[in-house]
């Protein structure tokens, strides 16, 4: 039995899509398991509650279509309450039901994107690094941002999951 | 100016070493923000102590030397303590001086065995995959491993961000 298999860019597309994929649905796990009472709770004491990680995650997704030229952003208007300024801003919060559906809508639109690329088009340069920069740094390409998001995401899922009652 | 670069396996694997590499420092940068004290304590209220994650995220590294086929792993013991048990389990702790200095020879010496490697040795099967199942799932292969450790280290760095104090 041969097991060498081609060492091919598509391997490569699918680990990291099954990688980023396997957060979301993680994410998704949790979201259905939390109530909203307590998805509106503080993570830990004086942190971020769940409702604004999940904003925060939100708009982080939706920023890679402008990032990885893939057409405009479902939601910019989440940046300004979720990104650029802090949980207790006292800028009004869309409701847990539309951060869900945005949530949603924008994982899903995303994961339409990826599956009509071509494997090659994953290792152009994104729209945040210099052509200079991409020349010396070929690996700073739109995969590895899909890479730095899946961490991005693993380390707030940590935080979200203090959301749910303690293990007795 | 050609902006084409080979797409190769050597690329994929800077992608992802380079990722590895930046959780464990951002790991070293916390640990060096952080007192005995402070890493003693609950990352939030009821849930795992920043030592118990500390022991436990050098157990799930040093456990890469087997799974990855690189040789015996350096601290097998770990993994009673920080694994098989949770936090409270009354087992001994090794000191914090002790941990961090597992801590440090474990990513030294993966560090040292992961330069030596070839790219294609990291397209290869890890030992916790059968023969059947890899020539089916191809993906799941040495570094995809790593992508997957990555991510965890990253859920509990976001956990153990939370030792720190918190910003007014």
């Amino acid at each position: 039995m041969n097991t060498n298999h081609e060492i091919s860019p598509s391997l490569f597309v699918k680990m990291v899509l099954t990688a980023w994929q396997l957060q979301n649905t993680r994410a998704d796990e949790l979201l259905a398991a939390l109530s909203d009472e307590q998805l509106m709770q503080e993570t830990a004491p004086g942190r971020n509650t769940g409702t604004y990680l999940l904003g925060h995650l939100a708009a982080i997704n939706d920023a890679l279509f402008k990032l990885l030229g893939l057409g405009e952003r479902l939601h910019p208007e989440l940046d300004e309450i979720f990104v650029d300024n802090p949980d207790k801003s006292g800028k009004a919060f869309p409701s847990i039901n539309e951060l869900k559906k945005y949530w949603n809508e924008i994982n899903t639109a995303l994961t339409d994107r990826f599956t009509k690329m071509q494997p090659a088009e994953w290792f152009e340069k994104h729209n945040s690094i210099s052509a200079e920069d991409f020349v010396k740094e070929p690996h700073r390409n739109r995969l590895n941002v899909i890479i730095t998001r899946t961490v991005h995401q693993g380390y707030h899922l940590g935080q979200m999951a203090y959301l749910k009652a303690p293990t007795p």
